[in-house]
């Protein structure tokens, strides 16, 4: 029997890889703009990670088993607990604010749908040692860029911006104890997404009804205290008009104590783009107390961003552009040979100097070696023939040729 | 009490990934240069997969667990099972010879050591649909550049080839069935490590003396068949000074059938650089007969590269020269907080030329901001003041400055 690929991984040939490598590099330049350097933990990490902060939704998910050693162990389901426990271990070698970003690949037991799978990619953007409202001004201004970079604009996404503490302060003047706040969290999170009536009567376990939250859902931007602070700083970033305040915002995890935001494409066709937060305590949390650091950051999944790129026509045709720019400069055709020695230092010469060259392998008619040229999509055709030590330069796009030194066409195809 | 890392895995803290970084992009670069277009499969694959032909070493080695849907799944120990399942797949939608590479993290669990991890990367570089000595020399051509591509030469590394029908054959002559080949070629594969009286009693089991297989290594390349047509096509690609025939090398998996090879350094202090060879028979087995393709390829790891390249004085410095390149190109100084939102408008317009730009989140002291633009190691200082619509344009190294408009900062910083 044939073996398959697992449900919910992905094969990436060439096209798809090309696709991947679009969206990660356009991530990668983007938060390298902002001054982030990158990092990376390892793929596994002890469970215990995992434990105290994920939240109740991702502990189900988790690819955990023992390895042969009889550790509990975990393919990362996300990275801020990688990233909490590096800061931790090593904090006083970097100067704060921390600006880092790292692009690796998660894992997570759900059922594979659209927009979901069970492997997948994620850019992680962190900002730690800062609590101010630059700070978290300054993360929402680059998760806005990484998605203009593949041209989405204003008509294609939004971000949707909301506080945790405002919800905290909600239900303690309510005499709910804090602890209850990820439990009551965890309504406000499916409000959307669930009937009336089943919110209704988990609200009244808390004694709230649901006129309570519809009204508090109304609060304007200006009732809340500390969001003209953030708004003056997202309007000096240009990303003011990007940003909607919406407290049915909360996000799953745990984690988070301040600013959340999530981002939506306009028609709200996909789930959510990217999602992130502040976790002031986490870090603590993971070093048992030893490192006390305010942080915040965001991550935006390859799966969702892709579907959206591939369905809005403007981003599909940029991509696709971008995609068909790797593609072979130079094709070595033998005319003669007697000469393949000399073609194929050719060939070691042009690839040298990071010139992407091809030639055939076998000794075959030169017709076909031009087929060959055609079908890796070659931009010049390099003749080594009876001209040598010159040889003859075609562009195969215009069709024009020359006859030129090693030396002109080395410094030529690198231009 | 504070989560540690696993044992046998990495953190990448910014100067590790920038290492790593530099090994995977030279890597990139020159497989590209080489026409070979890259891929990915899945990071967890069926256990199946590696059951028929990886070798009993590799099998005890796997980070093997059922998920919750009850599969028997395994973090990939090795690319080349997944790369004959894709192309078995779809071979049909490429043209042959298929040139294609990919880089990757595996694991294994072996017992961390030097050169050893549980989770390591690797290039892979593979040509399927081409059995000729031409194919056999344009890879050892590539994992040739792959190590110069560093800066490491002829004084620093070397590669050891073989054939393993050589072995077939003797064998063969002895009246020892084909399918012994594997168990036999486990002693060879250990000679060099063994003690002579081990190996000879290990020998004697086939009725093999330790004389006969030393004369056997002895075999002088003329006398192999095939051989002269390989060297010729080394010869050609200027890569024959760099090969060596060694009748020891026969590598730990199963589904080599021809062609094997390693990279070792010439001092000999690491482990194998590489190792690779040809499996014609593989994609037919893991496509149980439903596609028959020639194919050959290698690998190398990033962990004994890493350690080499750092361990020699002329490599070492050709990379940290290279990690020193990617920082900081423009830091925005705010000499006059009533123009911090036209200082901010000017971060922005920078970052969408993709320059890495930089700058304080918080309001403080001229002097400050030079001190963080020193300390990111910025190439230049904008600063922002009452030259506004135009900035002082200061270079940190040289310590010249000019004032200009920010559409020639633009092209300034951009050059």
């Amino acid at each position: 029997m044939e073996i398959q690929r697992l449900p919910g991984f992905r094969d990436f040939y060439p096209y798809e890889y090309a696709w991947r490598n679009y969206i990660c590099e356009g991530w990668r330049n983007c938060a390298r703009s902002f001054g982030l350097v990158e990092y990376d933990g390892p793929t596994l990490e002890a469970t215990d990670l995992y434990r105290k902060k994920s939240g109740e939704e991702l502990k189900t998910q988790l690819f955990r088993f023992f390895d042969p050693g009889e550790r509990d162990i975990c393919l990362r389901p996300e990275m801020t607990p990688t990233l909490a426990r590096l800061v931790a271990a090593r904090e006083r070698d970097f100067k704060k604010p921390i600006k880092w970003f790292s692009i690796a690949s998660f894992f997570r037991f759900e059922k594979p749908q659209k927009g979901r799978l069970r492997e997948f990619f994620q850019v992680n953007c962190d900002l730690i040692g800062d609590s101010s409202a630059a700070a978290d001004a300054e993360l929402i201004a680059l998760a806005v860029a990484m998605f203009r970079v593949f041209g989405l604009t204003e008509n294609d996404f939004y971000v949707r911006v909301n506080n945790r503490t405002l919800w905290l302060d909600f239900i303690q003047k309510r005499d709910i104890p804090a602890e209850r706040l990820t439990e009551f969290l965890a309504i406000i999170d499916k409000i959307e997404r669930e009937e009336q009536s089943a919110t209704a009567r988990k609200l009244a376990d808390f004694n709230v009804t649901w006129d309570e939250v519809q009204a508090f859902l109304q609060t304007p931007a200006e009732a809340i205290p500390g969001f003209e602070a953030l708004a003056q700083e997202l309007r000096w970033r240009g990303v003011a008009e990007m940003v909607k305040l919406d407290l049915t915002i909360v996000r799953g995890l745990d984690y988070y104590t301040g600013l959340v935001f999530e981002v939506f494409d306009r028609q709200r066709q996909n789930r959510a783009l990217a999602g992130g937060g502040r976790y002031d305590n986490l870090i603590n949390v993971i070093s048992d107390g030893a490192v006390d650091l305010p942080a915040a950051g965001f991550a935006i999944g390859d799966v969702v961003l892709q579907n959206l790129l591939q369905e809005l026509p403007h981003t599909r045709t940029k991509a696709e552009k971008s995609l068909a720019m790797s593609r072979c400069r130079a094709f070595v055709i033998i005319a003669d040979e007697s000469r393949r020695p000399e073609g194929l230092q050719l060939v070691a010469a042009l690839r040298e100097n990071q010139i992407v060259t091809d030639f055939s392998l076998q000794p075959i008619k030169v017709g076909k070696q031009f087929q060959m040229a055609e079908s890796v999509e070659a931009q010049f055709a390099v003749v080594v023939g009876q001209e040598w030590p010159q040889v003859k330069l075609k562009n195969l796009q215009q069709r024009e040729e020359t006859t030129v030194s090693i030396e002109v066409l080395i410094n030529l195809l690198k231009s």
